[in-house]
C-alpha cells in the first residue's frame, strides 16, 4: 500500500530511499525555528487541522479556495483541512484579544495542505513557520517580524551570501495604482499582474496590464526606480540600527500573491535563485475585523516559512546536520547469567538522562560491538562478576578505545547528565 | 466564528478561557515524551495525516472504521485522516523494512482523529505518543516497551502511588477461549465482551458470553485467578530486575478493543481510577505482514499514550507547571534618542542566546517597567548615555533587585548562556 501523492514519509536517518524525508532534519528544523521565536519574545499557539470550510471562504484570495481539501463531515458541516494559518490566527486572536496585553507576538509550527495540481515534486502538505505581530499598528512591529525572519535563517547557518529579503509596500504599489487612474474595482488585477511579473512572459505582462489601462514601462520604471517609501526607509533604518540592514533589500517586484495585505511585503529568496521563496509576509491589517465578523479591529502581521524550500537549501549548501540516535551507551550483555543486572545498569544510567541501548535478545558479543558502532554509541559498558563476587564495568569510549574499570554506581556518576 | 465541535485551541498561557487548551503544557509534554524515548533509543517517524482509506479498512477491527474522517479527494481517492498511527508505521515499515536493522525502534506524535459522536467533553482529535519495536520476537521487547512506558510517566512526575500498568495477554485468552470449547469464528465478540466487563451490567456481559456459549463465571474466576502465564512471568522479571516491579501487575480485564492484537497486552490506569486509560498496547505480530500483503512478516508491539487523559492527571495531582514566555531581559527604552543603541543591545543579547523583548513603540517608563514584570522577565535593562558620552546599561535583578551598571558588551557576556 502506498502513502497519498503529494505527502511525505519521515523516516530517521539514514534515509532508506531518496523518495522519504528525514524525520531528524524535520525535528531540528522545527526546534530552531522554536527557539530562535521565543528568543525574541513570541509565544506558540496551534489550532486545529481541520476548520469550517467557511473560515477559508470569508475572505477573498479565490486561488486558495480551488485547491481546499475539503469535505462534508459525519454531521454535514462543510470542513476543510487548513491551507494556512493567517485565519485560524485571526480566529482565535479574536476569541480571546481582550484577556491578552497587545501587542500579541504568536507563532506557530502548522501542517497546511492544499490540493495543487500534481506537478514534479510539488507537494500537497508543508510545514510552515507562521510568527505573527497582532495589535501594533507601529512600523517597529514590521522590522521586528524582519528581524526575526532573518534571524531564523542566520540561526540555520545561513549568512547574507547565501539569502536576502526583499522589502515591498502595498501602499506604495496602491499609491501607483491611484495616481496613474487605476479603477478600484480592479486592483486586485493588477496585483496579481506584478505579482507575476519576470515570471510570465513580456507581452503576456504586457496585454495583463493594459487590459486594466496601465503601461508596462511605467511599471518596471517604478520598480527599477526603487526608491524607499518614508514607510520602508524607517524600517531599513531600524534593522540597520540592529545591524541587519545588509540582510534587506527594497524591491518593488514583490506584491505577494493573497489578497488580504495592506501594508508592507516582503520575501526572502536564496541569492542564487535557485529556489522559490523560502519566506514570505507582510501586513494585514483588515483581517481580524474581517474574520471576527467586526467584532475585533486589530493590526496585524506575519510571515510564513514552509519547510520544504529551507530544507532543499539548506541541504545544497551543506548545512543540514547528519543524524543518528545520539546514544550515550550500549550495554553490552555478554554473560547471559549477568542479564537482570545489566538491566539494572541500563535502568540507572538512563534514569541519569543518557540515551542507553542494549541487545533485546542474547547476541554474541562480536555482533553486539558492531551494533554499537552502527548506532555511533560514544561508550560500551560490559557488566563482569569479580573473583570476589562484586560487580564491575568495563567503560569503553568508542572514540579514544580507551577503557576504565568502574563499579556500576560509579558508571551511572560518570555518565549522568546535567 | 467557531471552532469544529470536538476540536482544540492551544493558546499561550496564562489561558484566556477555560474551554481552551494550554500550547504549553502541550509542548512541555512532548519535548518530555520525545526525551524519555530517545534515551530509550528509538527514534521518530512521522507519516501524513491523511492515508488511502483502505489502509484502514484492509484489517478488521470495524469500530474505528465507522468513525473515520473519510472522504473523495479532489483527483477522486477514498482517503481518510488518520484515526490511528499504527497502520501508517507498518506500511512505512513494510516499504523499507530491509534497509533498518532489526529490531526497529521508533517512536511518533501524531494527531490522530476520529469522528465519535458527541458526548460532554469527548473530543474528535487527540495527539498521542506511539512507540513500537518491530522485528523482535523475545519477550525481553515487550518489558523494554512496559519500561519505557512506566519511564514515560515517571518522567512527568507520576509515581507508582499515582498509576500502575496492567498486564495481560491475548494468548492466555486465547488458550483459554479453545480450552473451553469457543468456535473460532467467535473470538472477536468474545475478547469485545471481556472488554467490556465491569463497563455493562452483570446480566448484559452473562447474556453476551452465553450467547457464545461461555460462562461468566468461568470468565470471571479466571480473572480473579490472575496467574501469571510463563510470558508474563518473563516479562514481571525482567522489570523487577530494572526495579520496576512496583508499577504493573497482573489483571487479565485487560484485552484490548483491538482486533490486531497477538500477545502481550496493557494498559496504564491512575491509580484512583477517576480516568479513563492513561496508554495502552501490546504485540501485533501479523499486522505488518497484513498491512504489507504478505511481503513483509515481522513480529511488533507497541503502545499509544493519549495527550488528554495525561493533561487531565497531571493537572490533577499538581503536577503541570505553570508557564510563561521564559524571558531573560526587558530592554527598557526610556529615552527614545537611544532606541538604535537599545535596538542593537536587543539584537546582540537575542544572538546571545537571550530571550528579550522590548518596547516596540514608544512608551512611558512606568508602564514599560510594569510590563516588564508582567512578563515575569529574569532582568530589565537600561540603556543610558554618561557624561562622557559613552553608553552604559543598568542592568537589574528583578528577582533582588540589584542593579548593576555595566557597558553593552559586559552585559551581553553577563547574560548570554550556553
Amino acid at each position: 500500500m502506498e502513502r497519498l501523492p503529494g505527502f511525505r514519509d519521515f523516516y530517521p536517518e539514514p534515509l532508506p530511499h531518496e523518495d522519504v524525508w528525514s524525520a531528524d532534519a524535520r525535528q531540528y528544523l522545527f526546534d530552531r525555528w522554536r527557539g530562535t521565536a521565543r528568543r525574541y519574545g513570541f509565544r506558540e499557539y496551534d489550532g486545529p487541522p481541520l476548520e469550517p470550510l467557511e473560515l477559508y471562504t470569508t475572505k477573498s484570495g479565490d486561488e486558495i479556495v480551488g485547491q481546499l481539501y475539503n469535505f462534508a463531515d459525519k454531521g454535514n458541516r462543510a470542513v476543510s483541512l487548513r491551507p494556512e494559518m493567517t485565519p485560524t490566527l485571526a480566529r482565535m486572536v479574536a476569541a480571546h484579544a481582550r484577556n491578552y496585553r497587545k501587542p500579541i507576538k504568536w507563532f506557530a509550527i502548522p501542517q497546511l495542505f492544499r490540493y495543487e495540481r500534481q506537478q514534479k515534486g510539488r507537494l500537497r502538505e508543508h510545514f510552515q513557520l507562521n510568527a505573527d505581530i497582532i495589535g501594533e499598528p507601529d512600523l517597529s512591529a514590521d522590522a521586528e517580524m524582519l528581524a526575526l525572519l532573518i534571524d531564523v535563517l542566520r540561526g540555520l547557518g545561513l549568512t547574507s551570501e547565501d539569502f536576502c529579503v526583499r522589502l515591498s509596500s502595498r501602499r506604495a504599489w496602491h499609491e501607483f495604482y491611484v495616481h496613474h487612474h487605476g479603477e478600484p474595482g480592479q486592483a486586485y488585477d493588477f496585483y496579481q499582474a506584478i505579482d507575476k511579473l519576470g515570471r510570465e512572459s513580456t507581452e503576456e505582462s504586457r496585454k495583463k496590464l493594459g487590459a486594466i489601462g496601465f503601461q508596462l514601462d511605467a511599471v518596471t520604471s517604478f520598480i527599477n526606480e526603487g526608491r524607499p517609501t518614508p514607510d520602508l526607509q524607517a524600517i531599513l533604518d531600524n534593522l540597520n540600527a540592529r545591524g541587519l540592514g545588509e540582510f534587506v533589500k527594497v524591491d518593488y517586484h514583490v506584491i505577494r500573491g493573497l489578497a488580504y495585505y495592506t501594508g508592507v511585503v516582503f520575501e526572502a529568496f536564496d541569492k542564487k535563485g535557485e529556489f522559490r521563496a523560502i519566506a514570505g509576509g507582510g501586513r494585514y491589517d483588515n483581517l481580524v475585523k474581517l474574520i471576527s465578523g467586526n467584532k475585533v479591529d486589530l493590526p496585524a502581521l506575519g510571515f510564513g516559512m514552509g519547510d520544504v524550500v529551507l530544507l532543499e537549501l539548506l541541504k545544497a549548501r551543506g548545512l543540514l546536520p547528519r543524524f543518528d540516535a545520539g546514544l550515550d551507551v550500549y550495554c553490552l550483555i555478554e554473560d547471559e547469567m549477568l542479564r537482570g543486572e545489566s538491566l539494572r545498569l541500563v535502568q540507572d544510567l538512563r534514569g541519569a538522562g543518557c540515551a542507553v541501548e542494549y541487545p533485546l535478545a542474547p547476541a554474541k558479543p562480536d555482533k553486539q560491538f558492531k551494533r554499537a558502532l552502527e548506532l555511533k554509541c560514544a561508550f560500551t559498558a560490559r557488566l563482569e562478576r569479580a573473583a570476589a563476587g562484586n560487580l564491575l564495568v568495563k567503560l569503553k569510549d568508542l572514540a579514544t578505545r580507551e577503557e576504565r574499570i568502574l563499579t556500576p554506581a560509579e558508571v551511572v556518576q560518570t555518565m549522568a547528565k546535567g
